[in-house]
């Protein structure tokens, strides 16, 4: 197995995921690197603040620079100059989101590049087959993630036909070493939820289940609260012995009651784009850049903060870069906020292996 | 004297400027720092790239974040994180860039701020104070730069001024150490400039004469030819004792021919700038990164250049980078565009200090 949980803490648990590019040690916060870069990081940066494990996005890579390009270049951590692991996702949440571009049939979904417009259209089989080339450590399985607000019927038919590409998926050739993950919909629905769950855990091929398990379809507009529900409810649900999952959620709060409740894996947009909005985390809080305070303040952004922004920056620096719209800002900024997530995600792993997780991090 | 010359090769010569913060050999290109930051790099990129000395704006900075307020915050060494030396401009450049938003007087210039449309005002005094500040260490003196088409008497007429205002700058109080470049103007007649020259090399205050001299108004839109016979006549006959510096010019070949007729100290934005707009210099030429033909080269931009992103990275992938508009190429490209103007700079110090400058670098 490539997965073992080394220590617990009530539902939390701390283990360690092997992969072909080293070992993650989870709970996990993975960087988003979209377009084969953590925006405005180099891979240099991403290393100094210490993730063993990024994202990678299907949709966007297939579409530029191609992921057949990627593979003649020697792959995607080649390209990138990442050493480490990483997970791609299948490309579903991205099309579904272009709603009116994407046509949706049995076999796969026809959409619309939001690049040049161009036809373009993805299945089980060619998501699979796009990160064999990337050569992923993760894949994930295509999935049809609908939206928050779609009726028990759309969600029900959502999920019968995330499991049909669940199974394709799983037969798929893979890139040698990759793992691969299939996710879970069932939107707000318990009962939907623990029935997806069920499918999917059970689902093998060739004696092969997935590796992994994730939740999709969460943080996309329903309320926190019943999004928490859903956490709760099914985290502890999913198979003790496989890494766990939920996808693109959330605030600090919501990855901290997740892995309270047993999630071992996560990656998000929220600290790189909230960094280039101006709003930067700290502990226990946030501070918005923007604000006229900042201007004549000579204290990095956290004190203690071992980033590369707060270990030589003022925020009257920082403040006075945002306000001149200066390059430089959003890579101090995304530096930042990735290391409030991985320092997050880091308390935790201490905690749960110290044997008891506090209802807050900090 | 803070300048020596150390080596020469015909006109050319090799030297060494001591300032507050350390010696500068010469001679050097000064990345500039607009706006507190070299556009796209950080501090420590910088320091990795290795000049000894950058440049600063005084308009910029005097306008945002403000002089009083980098003063109060230690200066501008310590705001930007940059332990080596600083040129600071002394804002007449921008503001006569700024043509029918400023209106000029014996004393000064009245402006309208790019930023906000607020009435803000440049004397002598306030340009020196501004950089004084600031905490620069070569502060330049103030001057009337009139555009490049401007009839003999208007030229005339703004030497005559910014020779007034040249013997202000250099009475004016000046940061501990700080050093005083006084600027050449006379537009393309060589007369004029030489006449100029004779004003500034002569003028002393307090028995301090300055302690450079540079060549202001060209590269501002007269021929490449013009401004090389303006340089190769005027060039050699600045003082031999002090630094020369060509301000705001230009190409590599600029660079070198003037380097070649005696220049010692150079700064542009074409590096950086150029970079953004997709365009890489490499030995004896450039590369347009836009073109097709690199998105499936997986060489580095040049190979042999020590620069973070030839050591890292491929023609491929700074190609997908620039397509997709990424915040990581503009680091990249402007950390290039830099290592080759620096490179070219140390190229023409080992020639001259082992005896002869060849007509073209490399």
């Amino acid at each position: 197995m490539s997965f073992r949980v080394e220590a617990r803490a009530g539902t939390a648990r701390a283990g360690v995921l092997d992969t072909t590019h080293g070992p993650v040690e989870t709970p996990v916060f993975m960087p988003v690197g979209t377009q084969a870069t953590v925006k405005a990081l180099s891979s240099e940066d991403l290393a100094r603040l210490g993730p063993r494990i990024i994202l990678g996005n299907t949709y966007h890579l297939a579409l530029r620079p191609g992921a057949e390009r990627i593979a003649a270049l020697g792959g995607l951590h080649k390209f990138m100059g990442w050493p480490a692991a990483i997970l791609t996702d299948s490309g579903g949440f991205q099309v579904f989101s272009l709603r009116d571009r994407a046509k949706i049939d049995e076999d796969g979904v026809t959409f619309r590049s939001h690049i040049d417009g161009s036809e373009q259209r993805l299945t089980p089989e060619r998501a699979m087959e796009i990160q064999r080339l990337l050569g992923s450590d993760v894949a994930m399985a295509f999935d049809h993630c609908p939206p928050s607000d779609a009726p028990r019927a759309a969600i029900e038919d959502a999920m019968a036909r995330t499991t049909a590409w669940a199974r394709r998926s799983l037969a798929a050739e893979r890139a040698p070493g990759q793992l691969r993950f299939g996710i879970v919909q069932g939107g707000t629905h318990l009962d939907l939820r623990q029935r997806h769950l069920g499918e999917l855990a059970a689902m093998e091929e060739g004696g092969r289940p997935f590796d992994g398990l994730a939740l999709g379809g969460l943080g996309v507009g329903e309320a926190p609260a019943v999004m928490y529900d859903v956490i709760a409810a099914v985290a502890p649900a999913m198979p003790e012995d496989r890494p766990r999952y939920l996808m693109g959620v959330g605030t600090p709060q919501d990855i901290w009651r997740a892995i309270r409740a047993g999630v071992d894996m996560f990656d998000c947009v929220m600290p790189t784009r909230n960094a280039r909005n101006g709003n930067l985390f700290v502990k226990g809080g946030k501070l918005n850049i923007g604000n006229a305070r900042f201007r004549d303040d000579p204290a990095p952004v956290e004190a203690g903060c071992p980033c590369e922004c707060c270990a030589r920056y003022s925020r009257a620096y920082l403040s006075h870069l945002y306000h001149a719209e200066e390059l430089l800002y959003y890579r101090l900024a995304s530096a930042h906020n990735l290391q409030h997530y991985l320092d997050l995600a880091r308390r935790a792993r201490e905690m749960i292996r110290a044997g008891a997780i506090a209802a807050e991090p900090w």
